[in-house]
């Protein structure tokens, strides 16, 4: 049988080290570090992600404060208000749920977040930090959730072949630069990938950040090889997939991450990290 | 035999190209576009590349303007200086020879420099564009020179597997992403990865731009595979040897860039087109 790779006890491990941290800098007389949630309209969507985000910094001892517009806000408005936001000293971070609205143009956001508040790892700035292997800045939090999870795990990147199938801007490839930072060696795959079965088996770990419900089964895993499943998959009863097959996957798999529980679990406490990390810097 | 990709070929069907656009942009009163050449100090390296840049500009038709300060110069004196060639109209793009001067942080002009100047692509937002998959920045020059040699020999990038052999962020990373933006699978290989010509042989592309003279032998090509040398070290009798055993592997590879001739005898077309680019945006 594979090792479960299970989110919640990197989770446990992870909000243990930022209690403990935390505890040290109240103790020094420093203020409680702040996130700021910034909603355009209801999505259901970003009212779950939201209600666990809220939730779990509280547990942490986090502070976070919502900061909800209207669905019809004009962009004018919206950005003179992100602009206090982004300005105020007590807000030591800012999640901002994307798309924001069709009147309002992500990229103008993008570019006006401080990188040093950016803890979900949107602006250029970072990017180019991720890209350039320098950890100073902010990376998006699911693709450093599936490193915390190896990291926890403690399965070594040294030298490993990686395939991380999915290309996205928030997932595959700054994964790919974090992977390689850690003299991973890495290979990118993606929907032009031809037999991606056989570059998959090629891999020591294969990550999975596609979308697409169970599309990865025992053709794409060489025995034993880890498997990270990034994938959300809601089918119409409002179950939950990944874009790997675990049933399948599970007894081939040297390790496997399930879903849910697994590097879903794990992102809310990278963004409280990567609070915390903005915290320390000072602001 | 080999088919030998040469970039004498490649530079002659970039300078046709630019001189014909060229003649239109004059054609309309609008200016040559001029490239504002900085460096400091008179390192044989840097002098040598900007002769080859001056003269082959000059033949194309554009213009060049050299920006020379003595090695001793302070960083805020330089940095003056910098910001107004940065913000003079006339210019339309910058290369500035780095590492500048022991004395000159090189981040704070790589920070400094317009991304919209920035033809040889050192900016933190020509990154990010980089990364993103987004042509609308500038690409290193080196990195783009790979990409037009295999244009100009038709050779399709779709679906093909690519060894990248260096990870650095002046080739290695941009060209990456260079070719996954072309829809290759694309292996990033560094001096970590294990068993390296297995991965090589992989490959239907195989880029070296590790600097090491001669390192990649035929025991890294699968007969038929196209190869890239970016590689340019100097031996002792100052001799020009690629990353690539040239002798050994033509007649293996299905194509091969020379060194001399290949992909460095490109890179100048790539900063003037870039320059093209640059002015066409209409700075």
């Amino acid at each position: 049988m594979s090792v479960i790779l299970k989110g919640a006890d990197v989770v446990k491990e992870m909000n243990e080290a930022m209690m403990a941290e935390l505890a040290l800098r109240t103790a020094d007389g420093l203020a409680v570090p702040k996130l700021a949630i910034v909603r355009v309209g209801e999505r259901p969507d970003d009212l779950a992600y939201e209600r666990g985000a809220v939730k779990r910094f509280a547990n942490i001892g986090l502070r976070t404060e919502l900061y909800a517009f209207a669905a019809e806000i004009s962009q004018e408005d919206f950005l003179a208000a992100f602009r206090q936001i982004n300005a105020d000293p007590d807000v030591h971070g800012i999640l901002v749920f994307r798309p924001l609205a069709p009147q309002i143009d992500d990229r103008l956001v993008i570019e006006a977040i401080d990188p040093a508040k950016d803890v979900d790892g949107i602006s250029p700035v970072n990017m180019a930090k991720i890209f350039a292997g320098d950890d100073s800045g902010f990376a998006p939090c699911t693709a450093a959730a599936v490193v915390a999870i190896l990291d926890h795990a403690g399965i070594s990147l040294k030298g490993k072949r990686v395939a991380v199938v999915g290309r996205s801007l928030v997932v595959g490839k700054p994964l790919s630069m974090l992977l390689l930072a850690r003299d991973a060696t890495v290979t990118l795959c993606h929907s032009k990938t031809l037999d991606l079965p056989a570059v998959c088996r090629e891999a020591d770990i294969l990550v999975a950040c596609v979308g697409k419900a169970k599309m990865l089964g025992v053709e794409y895993v060489r025995p034993g090889a880890v498997v990270i499943d990034v994938g959300i998959n809601v089918d119409e009863e409002g179950n939950l997939w990944g874009d790997v097959d675990f049933t399948a996957v599970e007894g081939i798999a040297g390790a496997v991450t399930p879903v849910p529980g697994g590097v879903g679990t794990v992102t809310t406490s990278i963004l409280a990290r990567q609070l915390m990390k903005a915290a320390a810097k000072g602001r």
